[in-house]
């Protein structure tokens, strides 16, 4: 497998000749041209882009610098590739780099980036894990050890200009609702710690001036965050610029429906092997307007599902009109609830609900005017029986270990 | 197996002899005893108690009485259970009746109930599904037939003198912001159509004034239409009265999660198989608020799903703050404008995701401001292959077959 | 769904109405003519036609009657079919009858049939289950419990007069190199207790004398006891005679691969819908010589297996070349040698690998001289954890519950 | 990750630092020793040692030396391990070299190991797969791609001298019931060709008299093919060495049941990674005469089977009593009969069978005297629909792709 674009993990993004940005814009030139049929490697930085340290303090998380993020490798143009087209990405695999193999999930501080749960989990926290092949484990978190379910968090193709433009738009709109919101509501363009690729100069300036954050998933794919685009999966990514375009990055080793800690992955730099084909107009073709995929026959296999209900009535007891956020935020502090009567701190059993692969599902989304979420956690990754008995639940998780704190 | 509560689809849900109830009121008597330990089987109306007919005509789901649902089996008492005891629940069976072998799929009009994708779909359709053992197929929606994952759409306990009247209170309140809406936002107590069991006189009448609702889903479980309670499941039900006082009803044949089209599910009566036991102290021992489960292992296997995405920005190009709700809604409008390509209407599609065993799964919901939601269909349920292909997609469905209209 | 062959319990086979036969043979009368594209339902004895009690004594089972087996009902004939075709059979569903809602399972005497460990476990004995809906338990076996996976242990059209000669002259050929075996080595016809469904007079005593026995699978099916012909398969039957005649019987409650106790299902009566249709001429089309189908979606999902291996060396140190039959009865010791560890006889486990959902794979078959089988147990069947650790197992199973025995 | 041992594919296996043997005897030299609790990885050469070239001809099949193989890397030592108890190998992850990006699947000659179809493809003949990540495919075998499912074929630790001279007995014993078949019915101990480790000079000679070929799987474990054996995998060995003496060899990118080409299985060089534990006494603690294991979380997931059976009358018609081997034989033939049908050569549908996660089960043991086996073949693995229809199959591979032959 031919390696298109590699990585340095001890150098900054910056120096990375060029092969790194953090926005989304038009003008990004492609670092890479491949033909369509053709595989190849690409390697990425960690989505901080190295900010974050394997240790057992939680300061760095606490002190992350958001406007870097994500540190996305290409683009890729694709010959041919025209606007309107699907680019067909089959994910042929994941892989970690020899010389970082380990990851991180944080809890984000409420005043810097925050996460599902950051009103009961306002500080700043972080899990390490080593990978021990296909499963990792935590120092931070013991008694739970899981098969990754490796996936790039963020993958898609570059937005047209009037893409783009109306990304600003509708985003700016939000914000301006509540302009001082802490965590804010949406992200605006922001010139500061932009990398752009190939852009230099002037060029570079006026990208940056405009070019979108890449946090939210949009109608390109980007920061999907979805677990299944996992190795062996096919994607079908609509095209908005000649070239294609696609940019890819913040590889997780597992995820959990939602990545609700926010950098709740595990988080790891790393390689994605691809490969690339074009069906010409198939946006038109087959109606798309987000991006389509196919999972891989390689996700682990679980059955053993202990399952947590929540419904739109929120922790104060108000209700809320069908709802699904409100009813996944019940499902997922039932299950947190739960947990930490065998011992562990909220804190573990939150990061758990992140890293491990859980489900979420939407159940109930018409039964006015509850909504009514899932939670599946597969009890297989447990060393331990989680299921309920007649006894009740015993302790078995103690000791010490949590997950790092900063200060 | 014992046949516990004995209903008659040929008779109105009033004249069943008491074993009937479509209100939640504690003071509601128990049908039947059972001691922790037995299995016995309840029997159950379809939950508008016969008001749709197999037929080619909508009037019925236009027309329907919807104080009237849902028509509950119960309550059953069960010996030694009570307040803070966990009753756990075995769904060992459920099947139809010989007399009453079919169910329907309704798309409820905008001015009488509605469903998720009201303003898209405003009037009143049907589908009637046939069953040949363990798959429904419908003459209204040609090419696609799957195996049933019967469930009770509604199932949970009698709740508390302050659990009702928590709900009522913080219901109100919502209905409070906008009274007039339409749909409503919730619906309030109603005495018109209630049904209070072996309550009778003045004691029923004053039940039926503040009985809640049965349409949501609350904290004893409820309508939750989750799809994976289905027959082989393990459920543990918070306890709030003495004897638990279990009721159910709402059977589905099959089900897609969130049950799109409210009356979404293939609806239908038939007879549910229990086996209960007590976990005495149970909520407090396992910190449970609501309903925990396992799942079946009898869950219908499919691997090639063809997944979509959504995002929470509408259908006007307004942005939402992580609201899965909205992504839902356009994964579910995703999938609909693909599926139109190979022939079928919109109404036909929306009936297919609300009916057939796709999944529904909140993705990522922490990538501010965009919600990211996905919708599984399993390919493996149509008669041709869906999956995208350089030539396009060819028209596979045609012919005249349709949803039944009103009119 | 259609009755088209019912039977009564309470009765002996040869008083059903001609609907039963016990032999192969082109001249049975069809019983009922369907049109391809009709589904109905089919009623079965089970395969002794009454012979075994639900009773804590294995007197039954120690004396059954062999030359009763197998009792089919049918032969059902379909229009238009005609020798060459295949035939399409979907067994939509399968279930109990309500006066007969229980099943056995024996080891049969080694002087009277035998079974796979026959040398092992000589003697007659019996467990009884019960159903509680989808699952099977048993007095007899403590500390296991089974979603069942229901099937026709023998299903398949009527043989053609110059098929059955050569099953006859095979058979025989083989019976005639150790006559006076026990267990016999295959089962000649033999007129005595034939039951030949609608033909009567000379024409059923000639029938009688050349009916093959119902045993062995065949170029047809038969009894293949192949579990996995479950409800919501899909078979594709060579078609030998003009319509077919499709029979079957055995139903089975659940089994584990290879029946290995050989009543070693769990054996109930019950009834199968079906659904038929004819791919002409597609035995030559498609090259087929014995039946192939596609799985139900509906099998028990299990993913937590226990493994255990065999190879073609015997119990007393033999080796024996690429002999699967020898590496899988070493699997299955050494699965029985683990479970009495836990506190189980040799019996229970035993009957345990017979009746479960346990699969049996031919792993490895040409590292000469040794075959490999492997024996997988899902561990989800079992009340308590059977995965090895540190500490050594502990008796779970004890109090003197056994399978019945003679005498 | 740490290395324990390193091998380099261009040269010799004779010259790989003495960490390479071919033969188990127990006087073997560890050539690491590890502490229970530890992690590390092992490369290993391909099964023959480089013998087998990424080519299109099959000369290398046709004269493959047979007395060098199996090439293991081994044995580790497992500090504390002793005779009688077992060690916990974890299988954590396995992988390709980046020299060595490839593999290949051999029909071996009848005259020179032969497979388990000789008589009908009794020439030498070669498919060569190129890996694209978790896939495999091949250019000699059009239409057909999957995921690998990983596993060393061979595994095990060392015999003690009664448990190898045991196993000399019995095979030397075997053989001399038809000591000139072609092919032999075993391997006698050959010190021709024979790598012993790092024994050297004289002891390195008679440890080549008598060491066991590592053909056979044996008590062991060994070269039991078993597919599930996969990254992922937990397994119990046997000890019966102080130190256990840990070997391994003959990684597989994917195999199906049974191995049937003999060199059937994807072959390659690669590297695995292992975790190890002990449980003291656990052979008698457990009853454990072979290995046992837990299949591995991350098995590929199919769930569209098409299965073909087979039953115990071999080709020209001779009956068989409860012979899986010639039931399990037949099965594969109606399977590449069957594929035939849409254009493979038989050779290409045998590789098919060898290489691809198809399952053989024991469906039938006891049914005299047919022995049923079932072949289970995921059609997801073909470009085309393999399913049967009414019209026929349609030649979908052409164009003179075939397998490489010799000449």
């Amino acid at each position: 497998m031919q390696t298109l674009i590699e990585v340095d993990v001890s150098k900054p993004a910056a120096e990375q000749g060029g092969v790194i940005h953090n926005r989304w814009h038009p003008d990004l030139p492609m670092v890479e041209m491949v033909k369509p049929g053709s595989s190849f490697r690409v390697q990425c930085l960690d989505w901080t882009g190295g900010q974050i340290l394997d240790s057992d303090s939680a300061n760095d998380i606490r002190d992350v610098d958001l406007t870097q993020v994500h540190y996305l490798s290409g683009p890729i143009g694709v010959e041919g590739a025209e606007p309107g087209d699907l680019l067909v990405v089959d994910i042929l695999d994941i892989g970690t780099l020899a010389e970082s193999d380990w990851g991180f999930t944080g809890l984000f501080a409420k005043s810097n980036g925050g996460g599902f749960l950051t009103d009961h989990y306002p500080d700043a926290r972080k899990a390490c894990w080593n990978f021990e092949g296909i499963y990792a484990q935590s120092r931070h978190i013991p008694g739970v050890r899981f098969a990754g379910l490796m996936h790039p968090g963020l993958i898609g193709c570059l937005p047209s200009a009037d893409l783009l433009k109306m990304w600003n738009a509708r985003e700016q709109a939000l914000i301006a609702t509540d302009p001082n919101r802490v965590p804010e509501l949406a992200l605006p363009p922001n010139p500061a710690s932009a990398v752009m690729g190939r852009l230099t100069g002037s060029a570079a300036q006026a990208a940056a001036q405009e070019g979108a954050r890449t946090v939210p998933p949009r109608e390109h794919g980007g920061n999907c965050d979805i677990k299944n685009l996992s190795r062996g999966a096919k994607v079908y990514f609509p095209v908005y610029v000649k070239n294609a375009g696609l940019s890819m990055g913040d590889i997780h080793f597992s995820q959990g429906d939602g990545e609700i800690t926010f950098c709740g992955a595990i988080e790891m730099a790393g390689w994605i092997d691809l490969h690339v084909e074009v069906i010409k107009g198939g946006m038109e073709k087959y109606g798309i307007k987000n991006p389509i995929f196919k999972p891989s026959p390689l996700e682990p296999r679980y059955s053993n599902y202990l399952i947590f209900e929540g419904i739109s009535v929120d922790e104060a007891g108000e209700q809320y009109y069908l709802d699904a956020h409100v009813a996944y935020r019940q499902a997922c502090l039932n299950a947190i609830a739960y947990l930490k009567k065998f011992g562990y701190t909220g804190e573990q059993a939150y990061a758990i609900l992140g890293t491990a692969p859980v489900e979420g599902h939407i159940s109930g989304i018409v039964d006015i005017p509850n909504a009514c979420a899932t939670l599946w956690i597969p009890a297989e990754i447990f060393d331990f029986d989680i299921m309920p008995n007649a006894s009740g639940p015993e302790i078995m998780v103690s000791g010490g270990a949590d997950l790092a704190m900063a200060g």
